[in-house]
């Protein structure tokens, strides 16, 4: 598989980006094509001495920032002649010269960029991105967390199927369970929002369960959790906050304690270690773009290398499970994911 | 003070409730009306052995069950003579017997039971439950967190009118900073509830200082937050969820560790304590029900006597502050929290 990868992604670029490029092409085979500035990016590629490794870089003049937005993001996401890395990322995937696009750079530009410049599957009204979260049983794709703040409960059913593809051909889940987040399991909870999709997620062919509560998710109850971009975002966002605060709080606690509690402090540091890791959604590298026209995978802006190669190596399983493909068949079969009167498969 | 107390509230009920009331009578010298089945009632409030303490028990033939809801739930809300403890409990507040109406039962219908039988305070739409969150700073009133899934961005100006009046004149925070919880800082950001709330809010004289995410609540850069019911239960839940699964993974990873490790968290345990209890929202007793016309605070249905003891004295401090009638003269001095052109102070 070819992979496209924003060498000025991540929030330390392009060093994150460039290492892990150069071990995901020589642990799993992969064409990584890095795009940035190649006075920067260069001396750090060959800094890492990819000799043979099917690595190589295209240059891009400009790049994105983390402040992009509104107008001046909308007009550089659709330049003609595209300039960023991202464009130029986003375009080598138009354009059947790479399989899939992947940064670490700011979710909104990617997005923005991706919309504009891919176009949209037939059939898929909005966007979503998708990451995996972790589980006492394993883990859970969760989406949007994050794209569109403000949807139709159509657009819901839209979620519940690409999502349902991804953990299916990527993640290997069959006929994976899909529910719905809200503020209580039982029907009739929820918002407008929640209430309105459920019929059409009952009338669809998806493995649909019901709603969901954020302790389930955890739980492991469901395999896809279907949301607006606002509850997930919050959803995610309260997760990664509360993590945070109580590590935090406990090193902190233990830091100031007596002697002993600082011995016993060093002694579950493997313990904490693996804790702080399954709370750490980068360890799973990056999220899918899902609904635009072209696979394109977007991770957070403190990736490590370690979690550039993760993204680089979920991008590649998408590709080459022909997810684009899977996802594309599955909004044919439904009549449309807008399609309230598609019924049972 | 005077304070009802539902002796039939929590999941372990009576023994918490009633233990708790006569902590809190022993402890604050406010008169505790406990209401409940007296055969169950009575023999656990003899042990306790209240002796003189300002402690009685009114009789309540009925009680209303956690699976308590839709229509049935309403028939009993709004039975004329009243014989469940909730609903004899807010008819005391009601009459002007007690001052205060505390409950460890079913949100929703403690919440339907005041609405119906004590109604709406004059320029409020929606009630609104406002618990407080632990913060590095100290704490943070956040509301809605439940009661209203699909509300008007009014109503966020009503809850901000409300929550800080509870900030200002319980909790001793003078001036509080109201924040719009968001998927993002910045202005615009937010789903459409909080874009059209936010000159709202601006236009307002309350002390807005724009959005927050959940990160910057835990923080403690506000001290009111608001938000629609269907993502504060969101975030509420979410944390509650994040903080057990990361609790019980710390135990099983040192539980199934070597010995050198399950000594180490032997010798944290002090520590450990400390974080479980700054994530318990239990220990802050109860959360008022903001807007109804009348004291009402609901406690969690797992509450623990020492949490029933907190929530008399949070019920008696709210009392004792003549909160109803500071937010009533704030929303009269508001033109009414649901009128945008109120302007500056």
């Amino acid at each position: 598989m070819k992979i496209a990868l924003d060498a000025m992604g991540s929030d330390n670029f392009p060093h994150p980006d460039v290492e892990g490029a150069v071990a995901a092409a020589r642990a799993y085979g992969d064409e990584v094509i890095l795009i940035g500035d190649e006075k920067i990016v260069g001396p750090v590629l060959e800094d890492q001495k990819p000799g043979n490794l099917p690595v190589r870089l295209i240059h891009a003049p400009e790049m994105l920032s983390m402040e992009e937005k509104g107008l001046a993001l909308a007009l550089k996401a659709k330049q003609k002649e595209p300039k960023t890395s991202m464009a130029i990322g986003v375009d080598l995937v138009k354009d059947g010269k790479a399989d899939a696009f992947v940064t670490m750079g700011n979710t909104g530009a990617a997005a923005a960029i991706a919309f504009f410049r891919l176009g949209m599957l037939q059939g898929i009204e909005r966007p979503a991105l998708a990451p995996v979260f972790p589980t006492r049983k394993g883990f859970c794709v969760v989406l949007d967390i994050g794209i569109n703040p403000d949807i139709r409960p159509q657009n819901l059913v839209e979620f519940a199927l690409m999502g349902s593809m991804y953990a299916e051909s990527v993640r290997g889940v069959s006929h994976p369970r899909v529910a719905l987040l809200s503020n209580g399991e039982e029907t009739g909870k929820g918002n407008f929002l929640v209430r309105e999709a459920t019929p059409l997620l009952q009338a669809s062919s998806l493995n649909f369960i019901g709603n969901v509560e954020p302790k389930e998710v955890y739980a492991g109850a469901a395999d896809v959790v279907v949301t607006d971009g606002f509850s997930g975002n919050i959803f995610l966002k309260s997760s990664e906050a509360v993590a945070k605060l109580i590590t935090d709080t406990i090193k902190e606690k233990i830091l100031s304690a007596p002697p002993w509690v600082q011995l016993g402090g060093l002694l579950v540091k493997p313990a904490m270690a693996d804790v702080r890791k399954l709370m750490n959604p980068s360890e799973e590298g990056a999220a899918p773009l899902l609904g635009v026209d072209g696979l394109v995978f977007i991770g957070h802006g403190r990736s490590d290398a370690q979690a550039v190669q993760s993204a680089v190596r979920v991008a590649s399983q998408a590709a080459r499970a022909g997810m684009q493909e899977l996802i594309r068949r599955e909004v044919a079969r439904h009549g449309s994911g807008s399609d309230p009167n598609s019924g049972k498969g």
